[in-house]
């Protein structure tokens, strides 16, 4: 089994990917899914659009704030305190927009800090050849809090099972190792900086919760909305295990 | 004045360029600078029939070896040792290629720990704008080796100068701070792996070496040759500064 690491999305994935974006699509996600349906979209007019179709709760962000008309924010400490009455469609900056670049996978999870345990469990569950972590970003860029949680969730993993690794899994694993703790690296990130400007610290400390969730979104399937595409989760923890007997 | 730092080559870069490849290339050049001219060329034919055509000696590696026919290999071990009695060409894997991606900066610099000192000073000299520190990276991946000392130089060069930095400075600076020492990062490498599998463990101690050269590559030409890119450098730190009175 061969375990990878990306710093940020970009090439073929044979098998199953956890694809993560700490701050804050891949920490909100098993937080909603845990109690209700879960579809994420990179765009914000077919979320607004697939929510008032479906008569779906509509959550997400841009720079960091609700935009308008939403039901709730990205943020993972509200959601956290969120009673869903219905499914919620998600959508945020960087994390859907990655899932774009992932869905070839045969799996594709999102993993974080908060379903660290969980999600890894999951992921070599499913493999047959390779588990593919796989580094949102931030815009483009290589997000520092993404990483460090690569580093977490691989030395979890080589922790489980005999993998072969790469430079990147030691690289993703010393930078893990310069931070006292996940906090330290999500208040140095850029998404980091940006939440503590809007007063949103709460979202950094649920963020850098370990293996508080259960829940593993796994892509069920994907529909196109207006042009876009919306991309329906369920629990791969509740889910009929793939292979089951 | 904008510090940044690139993983991998890959934008436009408008002012000062600083392109670190550790192993084995940005090491090797400032140690053949220091003693005779250096021309650079990822191609092993334009090497060959540059050198030929202009009498020059040969330098340079495929798998951490040097080709067959050429004088020297990309060994700064060897090269330190070595008296040239003509200038050298010299080819490497994944350093010439990178510089094909940064040659439209106005300045390109070689930088490496072996000329920490130098290379930092002569980029805040040279820039008005912007100091970008290029990590070579290996084969399209990322590099420890070279994120390491882009976090070494960078750190340097805030010691310096007011400079404004963006997360992946603070990243690389972080990765430093994951390693007792650059040896050790240079052994945890893909790179250094290969070369201590080669016997060439000498190549990552002097490599590690901090600021033993005074010597400055920057590009001052590049033109064809047989279909590829040579680029001729010259000593930053011994040519006539520009701007001077």
């Amino acid at each position: 089994m061969r375990l990878r690491v990306d710093l940020l999305p970009g090439r073929e994935y044979p098998d199953v990917v956890i694809l993560v974006d700490v701050l804050r699509a891949t920490t909100a996600a098993p937080i909603v899914l845990e109690k209700t349906g879960l579809f994420v979209t990179p765009s914000l007019r077919a979320a607004r659009a697939f929510g008032s179709a479906r008569s779906l709760l509509v959550a997400g962000e841009r720079d960091g704030l609700p935009p308008e008309g939403f039901n709730y924010s990205a943020s993972p400490d509200d959601l956290r305190r969120a009673r869903f009455e219905r499914d919620v469609v998600l959508t945020t900056e960087n994390g859907p927009r990655a899932l774009a670049q992932v869905v070839g996978a045969r799996h594709v999870l999102l993993g974080s800090f908060y379903n660290a345990r969980a999600v890894t469990e999951v992921a070599l569950r499913l493999a047959t050849e390779e588990i593919s972590l796989v580094c949102a970003g931030m815009r483009g860029e290589e997000a520092i809090e993404d990483i460090v949680c690569a580093g977490f969730l691989s030395r979890r993993i080589e922790k489980l099972a005999p993998v072969e690794v790469r430079e990147r899994v030691r690289l993703s694993q010393a930078l893990l190792r310069a931070y006292a703790d996940p906090l330290e690296a999500l208040a140095q990130s850029a998404s980091g900086a940006l939440l503590m400007k809007l007063g949103l610290f709460e979202d950094l400390a649920v963020a850098s919760l370990i293996s508080h969730s259960s829940a593993v979104p796994r892509l069920a399937s994907t529909e196109e909305h207006e042009g876009h595409p919306v991309y329906a989760f369920e629990d791969a923890n509740r889910a009929p295990a793939v292979g089951a007997p």
